[in-house]
């Protein structure tokens, strides 16, 4: 399905073959001869045991896939004197029983230590909050904690894979919320996909969450889920996919300007995909006061005249598409100024590219390959961003979720907001320096540890609620005086 | 509502109270005596501020209840030159923001690491997954991972609190979960209390979990939600009101009747409370051979001829009362050996116990106050136990549900059942060795490591599954199959 020039080795492709060889002078070289000639990159050798005829090693090193490890091996079976004894793949190595587990914050070492956390000391704290719930928020994890909620509708690119299936992605994300945000996360895969149940479900087990965070759900149920869920909730509903893709778009998309220099109001934006995230970008990229937004999908750009859409193309015929455009996807993009696509991949030539204005945008953020080849992109535009990390200016949403969530648990904040939204795509984008900025350098880092707590300020500020609790005296009698 | 004398100083009612006092030699002395005087009992003093005329002081010391505290710093605030500033609540300082949080196992210190533990790498494990969902077991949480579920409506002796005030005990069970079984357990606390509703979203949650804990949900509501989910789940269901109960009161009967010589099959066992937790014993009781039982509850005792039955009391008149008694709690103890208390304090006496056969065991587990003081009960009974922390032979669930869930995650069970029960309350009871073994220590202290291993070993001898997975050996070869 893709070009296999695309696919290079990579860690999230890396295994661990087991092989003994007739241990002569040139043993080790010979094999990893054999995995650089099948095109793999040897990472690690290491002796797991030896006698005095045979040396048995791990021979670790990343492939391009699965077919290409196969291919790997299969290369070293045909050396002589050489014997696989098994080959292991650190990705599933690291998956085994799960990434994510749950921590007791409090020692329970002795009786009295039970005694607070537990029987019977905790029928106070309970009382406490039956009498206020709100208290709730102080006195249990919801103060930390958010759902990451899935019905394994749309998951990565691998589409409708279900609950089981989708379980390491959402302990990923779980994972990812507490190393860059300090949130709490927990995965909640639901065995439904039936918009109501989901709904019904969420509301039911909201109680223990601070937040909720919808991920991977398939458009155009995960609006209504989402919208319904707004209004029913007293905590911020955030689909990933939506707001924390529009998030970081609208942020790269400030720094792109800033580089060609071209003022928000005045572009005109060709977006491929009318999706769950091509709707929130052009949503909140018209919020921001952009020029002029032509959306595209299968049936060409959405205009005026079309009859049948769904509630959201509706809404955007009625919003986007000043002129009307009512043609394909190439003939949208001539004399535009940005191109976004969250569509498919090899959509576009680097020909469609050079009929763009000069001093392009390309966004092309199909993962793992892009709308258009981000090198023939590169020849004709200003600026090229896509989702892969092996490509500067990566895209990616961990930009955005950890410091929003963190922000928005820290204002105790009841809904996330649009205000919310810009404030922390500004954020990102200011989080490059003036000086730093450049054609390949348009978004921060993932792991530029700066742009978590910016994010989260600036969301804490578009809140303009409560200030996180400083921890220790908020107890003091009012505790004592809620006991009863 | 309590018998004050039954209300001592704890550290489940710690408080810090800080004071200012003027600095004369016998300025703490006279703080720590007043203290005494009101009952209560200190347990540190910490001097955090002081000048030439006055010296800040915590006072940190233990009372019996909220109105107790209150005496307490009144005796203090009535002090020539002593301004109380504010008092704190250890109990509820531990609370602040939850008990337990989320920790990634995974490190995601750089690309690499990210690129297995999420995108790209993720979407081959996933893809595993989605062809044989077993995979779950072994490459996510699931395999060590349970839901601790209740609706709020019968949490501890609180009655029908909710959801939001339940969490604080849900918290506290999961970390007991981590703590002494190695079980990473994770709150459920829904906001309903349909049992249709309740079953449907356990049954939509369950992927990721590899057992069902259900607590404090009211009787019979959770009977039927407890069949009703073992019927449709291949996961363990476990409600630890009533199988947690169960088992540990049949451990601490299999060694009360090693002490007083008595074999089960001839002992008369009278139970007062016939919900959950005296069903699932009557039954676990029944199921071990004893040789007769008499439920009672608010009617009296439960008798064949009554009409207008649950569905569980008739079966209980159907299976048990051989002689068919028909009379009150204090009339079926006449003679019996066996007395088995869970239901509401002081409903009976020490005369009531007195005419019990010799060598009475009385089990009076009502919390925090028993069905009869432990005390009286203790001057004509050979064996007492309660619930309580400050009297000898407390049963406590933990005794029991850590290990359980430990050896059915281990042995990757389906269900639970009545072979697992019998199996854990042995252990339990093996573990007080016959040397050990006298009328004040029939069951383990909580904190004695060997019990939950011991429990979860026997479990999985009972589960006659698979062994627990020996980690690094399982995703060679097949591993690399599964990845297409």
């Amino acid at each position: 399905m893709t070009p296999a020039a695309h696919r290079l080795p990579s860690a999230g492709f890396s295994i661990t073959i087991r092989v003994s060889v007739r241990a002569d002078a040139s043993a080790i070289g010979r094999l990893t001869t054999s995995v650089g000639e099948s095109g793999g990159i040897v990472t690690a050798v290491d002796v797991v045991d030896s006698d005095s005829n045979n040396v048995v090693v791990d021979l670790t090193c990343d492939t391009a896939d699965s077919s290409h490890a196969e291919q790997v091996v299969a290369g070293l079976e045909k050396l002589d004197g050489v014997d696989v004894r098994k080959v292991s793949d650190r990705t599933f190595l690291l998956h085994l029983g799960g990434k994510i587990e749950v921590a007791p914050k409090v020692a329970l070492r002795n009786r009295d230590e039970l005694s607070r956390a537990y029987t019977p000391g905790v029928a106070r704290v309970c009382l406490a909050i039956a009498e206020n719930p709100d208290d709730a928020r102080r006195l249990t994890i919801k103060r930390n904690t958010v759902a990451v909620v899935t019905d394994g509708s749309a998951v990565l690119g691998l589409g409708n894979i279900g609950p089981y299936a989708a379980m390491p992605v959402m302990e990923g994300k779980a994972a990812l919320f507490k190393r860059f945000g300090g949130v709490d996360a927990w995965p909640v895969v639901l065995d439904t996909q039936d918009t109501d149940q989901i709904i019904s479900i969420v509301k039911a087990i909201a109680p223990a969450y601070g937040g909720i965070n919808l991920e991977d759900i398939a458009a155009p149920r995960c609006f209504e889920i989402e919208e319904r869920l707004r209004d029913q909730l007293d905590i911020p509903v955030f689909h990933d996919d939506q707001h924390g893709t529009a998030i970081c778009v609208l942020a790269a998309l400030t720094n792109a300007l800033r580089v060609v220099g071209k003022p928000i109001g005045q572009v005109r934006v060709v977006v491929s995909g009318a999706g769950a995230a091509g709707t929130a970008i052009m949503k909140l990229l018209l919020r921001q006061g952009v020029g002029d937004v032509i959306a595209t999908d299968r049936p060409g750009a959405l205009h005026r005249g079309m009859t049948g859409l769904s509630a959201s193309w509706q809404w955007l015929t009625e919003h986007t598409n000043k002129d009307n455009y009512s043609g394909n996807l190439p003939g949208a993009l001539r004399g535009a100024d940005v191109f976004i696509g969250v569509s498919a991949p090899n959509l576009l030539t680097g020909a469609d590219i050079a009929t763009m204005a000069p001093g392009a945008i390309v966004f092309a953020l199909a993962n793992p390959d892009p709308e258009v080849d981000p090198r023939e992109a590169r020849e004709h535009a200003a600026i090229v961003a896509t989702g892969r990390s092996d490509q500067p200016n990566q895209i990616n949403n961990v930009l955005a979720f950890p410091g929003v969530f963190r922000g928005m648990l820290d204002a105790q904040a009841r809904e996330f907001t649009d205000a919310m939204a810009l404030a922390a795509a500004q954020a990102i984008a200011d989080t490059v320096g003036e000086d730093k900025l450049n054609p390949t350098v348009i978004v921060p880092s993932v792991f530029d540890a700066r742009v978590a707590p910016a994010v989260a300020a600036a969301v804490r500020a578009a809140a303009k609620g409560p200030q996180r609790d400083s921890m220790p005296d908020r107890v003091f009698r009012e505790a004592a005086q809620t006991q009863e």
